[in-house]
């Protein structure tokens, strides 16, 4: 006799203040998530209750397993993090964390000020013991599948020891939330030799080494090979990551711009455009790694996933799905197993 | 009445063993240098001889002021550069910085190992007086025009004085050789407030900032505004320089290929690439940064300018036209003059 699992919906906070279009792209983005995973999620909109119920049915929210926590205040995308925390208790990405805290939810998702984000997470829920700092991983899409970089930015200086946690971190999430069964990490480099790079680079690779075969590191990679797939997961200090993301975000601006410009200067070229317009959006959502189901930040004592300003309602239901997934498989408790099963010593390095 | 300047020839010497193809790519780009520069320049090729004679006729040469210094040996691109320079006096490299250094020359250009021709740059002619670390600054096509990125990799760690320093040294270049009135000045950084970044970059901030209003800093830029051609020139460590560009390669890469995986499963879309051919064309050849005659190595005491190892003869007579203005222009004059306009005590920080 098989007996089906019991298992308690998962209850996602979402933060439905954040994003560019708030609250009405959340509360879709809510719906469409509760409706495909229904019977397995619970999702709390925190925001401006008023707000937010303009778009929101109060009979379909119920069915759905909807409800809404107010918060007055909100965080705009232009404040200092710092500065919104200590003044900013109400505001909707504050209170979303607390209900973490409170065990009142498993997830928090938001599209808000990505600093603001992290502070609230990073203070309100602390980290995972033996984490020295959370990161930001982001899903890059490759030529053959997908690569997890991290830190892309939750830090501006990292150390070697930073690094090596990034790379383990990956490596729990790569494996299971996409599945990979020995996920390769490549440390993010100027040289493919182990003596190459910054300071911290050939520390990190040191440390990197040291942690073999637990860790399934593969040695430098190059900044072509990102995109190569030559590794699962690609780390580097979130400076190098926050500036490679926007860059890539800009480049494909760039080029659909330019392809634009031409096409307005030769008939053939408009043609041309026409019949490759299947092809150049595929190439745009493939190159928009928020379709990926947003950025989960790894190391903080509680699931949280952050997605894109711009993100669209399927967005959304990507980064609740994903946040969901993450509170299921328990990827913070793995992470930390994983930490304790390498040699204490290395949690004091770096 | 008008009297026209004298002006002697600059000699350029041509490292003709660096590139993928050499030296017949080489020889190539030379020869349309001389004959597109004729009477203002003097190249001499290095490297080989019965191999460069392969492909230069004597009389041609001569007539053309192309001569050639053999040199036995030279360094391939696998090989690492401390290594190489200790063992490889003969190379053609560094018997090309050495014409330099014992006059013979006014410039070098090399599309080799780029280690190489950094080590033996620096270690056969020194820095320019007052500063610290030399950088490659890299010409980055932008919507606008062109942005220099440096420094692109000379350094794998960076400290502020240097960053500041790079900013002198790409607004003379940006002065000189693009005729930029007062060169707009950003740091890339991962945010846009002046508290931003990693400990290097808000000190920086603070250096390039103090340099006003002789130099036209313009704040921090982020990864995204790289492409836009918010500033002239753009100043970053060159860990992080490094891995954009060649990143950036690969996404040009990564974009062609799936155009072309494309057009193999529609005849719609195999016409539509046909069509916008030339629009793909143009496309690859403006982010293709060779194009802009070869990225200077600045802060050394002498001209050198490395170009790609995969370099087009166009390419290789665009870095020779590049050497030569430099050297006309007395652009490390120039950097020295700069430096010394600041106060002596920035040279001492950092």
């Amino acid at each position: 006799m098989n007996l089906a699992p019991v298992t308690r919906p998962i209850r996602v906070a979402l933060d439905a203040m954040g994003g560019d279009s708030a609250p009405m792209v959340e509360v879709q983005g809510a719906i469409q998530a509760a409706r495909e995973l229904n019977g397995t999620l619970r999702i709390v909109l925190v925001g401006d209750e008023e707000r937010i119920y303009r778009h929101l049915d109060r009979a379909e929210a119920e069915e759905l397993g909807i409800s809404v926590e107010h918060a007055a205040e909100y965080v705009s995308s232009s404040e200092s993090a710092a500065f919104s925390f200590r003044r900013k208790q109400g505001s909707s990405i504050v209170v979303a964390t607390q209900l973490l805290r409170r065990g009142k939810a498993e997830a928090v998702v938001s599209s808000g000020n990505t600093g603001a984000v992290v502070t609230s997470a990073l203070l309100t829920l602390g980290r995972i013991p033996g984490i020295q700092r959370p990161a930001i991983a982001v899903i890059v899409p490759t030529r053959t599948g997908h690569t997890i970089l991290l830190d892309a930015g939750a830090n501006s200086d990292s150390k070697a020891n930073h690094l090596y946690q990034y790379a383990v971190m990956g490596g729990v999430y790569a494996h299971e939330i996409f599945q990979v069964p020995e996920p390769r990490v490549g440390l993010l480099n100027i040289g493919e030799e182990d003596s190459k790079g910054s300071e911290v680079a050939v520390q990190a690779y040191k440390l990197l080494s040291e942690a073999r075969p637990h860790l399934n590191f593969i040695g430098n990679v190059e900044g072509r090979d990102i995109l190569k797939g030559t590794a699962d997961i690609v780390v580097c200090d979130g400076f190098t990551g926050n500036v490679i993301l926007k860059f890539a975000e800009s480049v494909v601006g760039m080029f659909m711009q330019t392809v634009r410009r031409e096409m307005e200067t030769n008939l053939k070229f408009r043609v041309g455009a026409l019949l490759l317009k299947p092809v150049f959006r595929r190439l745009k959502s493939k190159l928009n790694y928020e379709e990926y189901g947003g950025a989960p930040l790894l190391g903080v004592n509680g699931v949280c996933v952050i997605s894109h300003g711009s993100s669209s309602p399927l967005a959304i239901k990507n980064a609740i799905r994903v946040a969901a997934e993450s509170s299921r498989k328990k990827v913070n408790n793995q992470i930390k197993e994983e930490l304790d099963r390498e040699r204490p010593e290395r949690q004091v390095l770096g």
